[in-house]
């Protein structure tokens, strides 16, 4: 049995949260869900947990989610090599059909783990309702094969499920004009659909601690960066290397409307909650200009 | 800055609250606030942020609270004395406008509490959308004039609130049928509400640890007490004194379909919040039968 | 048994108020109840039925009271005497708790009036869901204590109840930025609730004949009143003392988009119908100018 | 200029109509118009101007109208013999041809009168939304062409209109099992709407005082009549004649919930507004039984 | 047993009509309906079977018809002459009377056709819920008497039967601003309701094949016309006669955000459904430039 | 360019549709998709374009669809063997993973070609909103792994989609009480839902041509089977093998509320509209008793 102590500080936290819950009650969250956080099954549990209670707690949360390595394990299991092109996955037919299906697997896994906690979710892909609609995105000029660039979000099928209450689970695949099949970039689908459903907060479970002024030490971590601040770092060339297109989908997310967009550690346990529910932050958030520091910060 | 065990033990805390959050969302609870909660300030800012997190986290409080002391304390400012039989107030004309316009400064006072904290309320008595309609009750066979037993409840007014996602705080007064104004026990009404309008739980704030075998002894609390149970503790005289009525009352809303009844004892901080929301038990929980018993106790 | 002229008198009557009641269908009217039509019994009936055939021939009542009297009756009652500067009650914390709890008793009086008239009412003061929001008011650059200016109005509280058709009724108190209860004059807040809920018609039921280019001779009584033809009346002194900031009231009500304000003899039985729905108009009606005379005229 | 006499006594007769007003909120009327209301211009402006005021002051008015006079006119004009057997119209082809003609332009007549009060109209004959349906109707076994018996109403596009607040006016015309036109009698139609929609009230404008002990004094006029009393009247023989099947209609609509059928006389003024809205009664009112009196009576 | 031939046929033109069924589903469509197609039985049902399927696969069709040869017929029968003047009848009381009497039985005959196919309608003249609202027409500036020139049209009524799934059928009537009744010109009237309610599709049942550059030869019928294209048709006299003020209507109609009107040949069985759902175009399309073409033209 | 004869012939086959359009319109209808109807492409476009018709048409089809043989083929790619007990596909854990990301590329690939026939569909396994709940089903008593029997069924994701227009397409794959993902039958998932939502039609998609009294004489097939002669053709052996657990779940459809349950021939070009809309039956179809025999048949 815990202690009267333990009882009271656990008091004090849920009553630490309610500004938070008031102030982000009923807002859509886009969750770019990836990376450690995907693979480590202890993890899965605490981001799916996280996400569960932003929903009971009154938020309208999203996941998109990426499954790179899953996909480049079943190709091994077929016997296919995986070929990447700055950065991008060739993408033949096959690989497309092997792309699909295991993004499809990962995609349902994770609607039920948010089903097993009692909250109700819908697996769906960009195809489903027309979600995400794409042309061929080229690498450095080169055809890749079937990788999309987002050209148009229909955010009805999105809106009428979360209207009922079911939390929306995307896999970043889509369709173009001729409705041929394309693999997308799961940064890039997580910053269209936070931008074209209105999304209050877009937050990135990643690898790294946040932006840091030094990225070997962490002690420089960067709490809060306006565009501005965010434009200067990638200019000295503080912000390069696979960071950047992600910092750039960020700047665009908040240039587009998103209020606040953060780069979380996914390998910390409930580092949604511990960003949206308590006065310590975690990773870097970006934002406008500094005026709009929330009052946590 | 807290520490990192602070931290996570906070992201644990709110974890843990996700079941009962997903098991009362959408769910009535009237809690019947009275005592020492409701003279102490600290108390009171206590109660009060626990049902704005209440409504917050998506379950709909209703507050019917007393005045007994208040009211009390303004007879003796206008030089009236206070007279009671079988501990109810005799209630003349002039001690019911008095009582009135206290209760309905305390009332107000609870209103600009929960406003305070962003969350919307609205105070009424019984007489408004003609909530509490009463008869004239008598002590032991004796008027003792403007007190009424309460004989309708119309949920219209606090249907309406509820559904826009107003916090109902309603004064123990209602009208007979010549529209004449009464006084009420504020455990009467509190009961009476929560009957109509289908609450889940019916918590009552009060002075005590909760029902005791031995009521010298706080160690002999008992967590949770079947109907069947409480009639046996009557009948062999453990329960009596000022507890017979207040037990009455519970067994009446269980019988009558609150699932649950509460007695808690106010003058611990966040009461609520812990009955609510962890697994440790306080006070004395009252149902139908064992089976009931929810997952947390 | 009546005559049949009187009979067919009545069926003519109910006949003539049909162009007012189609044309006022559905509009929002504010009535300002205050002066002699709050202490004479005979005469509180009179506008109460009035209000209540108003909300059942389809217009949409609201009511703003004031309670002076009764207030300085209670302070005295408790020992405290009455202070004024410039006609503003010095408003100590004591003063406030006092006249919050009159009002409070005046308002659930009127609640109670309503519903005995078989028509649902709420009684509200500015306190309840936000409606009124105030910073301190200063009298002559004097400090009074608790008065205050209305700053914004939360209708949303006001609308919810009109849709459900609940006449609210509404006591002049509000809070501060800091939630610290403020003393509102009854004009100004009915004055303020009329614009924010973009009523029709304001009346204020007062105690004159309406405006007389000579007051002492109500047989100057001017019927219609443009802003441009007020704005004379001021500049050459015919309106002045107590009632210049009433009618300031009225030409803000008229400039913020109420389409007539209506100064009206409380002291007359059915003051309100007798404007309403008959060609004999009552008083002194304030509008923008003549092109928009009513049809009766 | 009227007298403050008169204007008072309007005041009182608006009030005095409160009661009724509440009472009727909402509830469905049916008039079945006919008889010298529907030919002399004033009654006929008379009868528009009360089903307006009914309809603007909240309930829900609907018209079913006949025409016989006018069709008989017709038929002249084109040089047809009109043909009674039992009091029904025989009716060939051409003479239904005649009568549908003649009543669409009583019904967009009226209308007319009714959008010119300011007040939506929609008129309608029984094969709109196929409202009424019939079989064929002997009259005393002989068939006498297109004269229908209504088999069931269907009363979805009625419902339509009131919700809109359109008052529907119907013409007696129906369709077969094989979509052949029939004519009905206006009585029987009037009863058979009153009782499919759930109607409160029906009312027969007639040619008559009412029900009479002694047809020929009217002075013996009956306000009240309860089903056992009109079965005993039928019985031994005081209700006879043509007053014999008006009289069974209103005792079968009564038997089929409507709560009060009321027989007026069409050729007084307003006999509409003095019956609902006045406590002076006009004509006979049938009803279950005496426990159902209104307050008014 | 028709052969597996014509049954693939069969499937196969059902599959042919769902692009279209795609496209034109919910969208509003206006019918003029007369000429020939309102005389003969079979082209009648076919014209009525047609609209019902336009109904039933998902498209808001709205009929507006003339009766101008059952109008002179009628006249004959009271032993009335029709005369015209410019195309227009001189209108005097009785003959008004006559017209809407006639137009009133033709439109009830409608709506009879309409529900023996199992689809509900309702009749209606352009003074139900107001819909028509005109002032009189001078031809060639001479009074021919109750000629009307639409001024306004109020689409409430159509929109609430449309909302409600019936088919609302439309005579050409309408009231002037004093509530007298005035025939109106049925291609007119169509153009009107179909610019005021928004209509995508306005076809005119016509007795000509459609636009002709030669109308000896209807081998030069034009089947789609561009706004441009049919000045210049106007300017060098190819369309003129009784075609000028159709096609002028067609222009007008067009100008104001109807998409498409066709000039459809309705002594051709099932013109409106070959025209709407298969890929041979029938008629003149008139539209505001070639890049509207339908995909089927 | 098509001949007038055959233009006039569509004509016909639509009209001819009219009354099934009506008679079906907002009727649930599960196509159980299966069988070389789902390997053939065109085979595939052509039920693909017989369900966007159903829609287009006012129809509310839902699809569940099998995928054995794909299934098969990937279990080779990766070296896993099939093996089947009883008709049931042993599945072990990566076989159960395959299965289920080979059904979530099918299910993706229905939803892309209906979307691209401009239809709205979500392509849905029964994990998603929890739709199917299952128990482990033996073959022959034996553990054959994660094979589920349906224990219940919960229709609220599917009844948003329907009521926002989306086709649902599910693929059989649910969840047990411990949240495992299990396999499914596709004739029994289908079945299931078709019970559970309340289903009008029923149509599992076969590789045969129906039922036979001998089936190796397709001249033999009977086109209505009621449940008694359902019973009887069991009984005496000449439903068996395969087709015998079909019929079982077709018989248990009917019993549970489905009107008539189809078995259709796949391979047959467009049988859906064949079926539901023209007078020529296709395959046999089952229902309660000869009574409900549709008026096509």
């Amino acid at each position: 049995m815990e202690s009267m102590e333990e009882v009271m500080f656990k008091a004090q936290t849920l009553i630490e949260a309610l500004p938070y819950i008031r102030e982000f009650s009923n807002k859509k969250v886009v969750v770019k869900y990836g990376g450690s956080a995907m693979i480590d099954k202890e993890l899965q549990l605490s981001v799916i947990k996280d996400v569960a209670l932003l929903k009971l707690v009154g938020m309208q949360p999203i996941i998109v989610h990426g499954g790179g390595k899953e996909i480049s394990k079943w190709m091994g299991k077929v016997g296919k090599e995986s070929e990447f092109v700055e950065g991008l996955r060739v993408t033949d037919e096959e690989t497309m059909e092997i792309a699909e299906m295991v993004l499809g697997k990962v995609n349902k896994g994770l609607v039920q783990m948010v089903e097993k906690l009692g909250v109700k979710a819908v697996g769906l892909s960009g195809k489903d309702g027309g979600i995400l609609k794409v042309e061929k995105k080229l690498a450095n000029g080169q055809d890749i094969g079937y990788v999309g660039n987002i050209t148009s979000v229909n955010t009805e099928l999105i809106d009428t499920l979360i209207a009922n209450d079911f939390i929306p689970i995307i896999a970043p695949v889509g369709l173009d004009k001729d409705y041929q099949t394309y693999n997308i970039n799961a940064d890039d689908a997580a910053c269209a659909v936070a931008t074209a459903i209105g999304a209050e907060k877009l937050a990135f479970l990643t690898d790294i601690e946040g932006v840091c002024t030094n990225p070997e030490d962490k002690n420089t971590l960067i709490s809060v960066l306006t565009l501005d601040e965010a434009d200067k770092l990638i200019e000295n060339g503080v912000i390069g290397g696979g960071m950047l297109p992600k910092i750039k989908n960020c700047i665009d997310a908040v240039n587009n409307g998103v209020s606040r967009v953060h780069i979380l550690d996914g390998r910390k346990n409930h580092c949604l909650l511990l960003e949206f529910f308590t006065k310590r932050g975690i990773g870097t958030a970006i934002l406008k200009h500094e005026g709009m520091l929330e009052h946590e910060s």
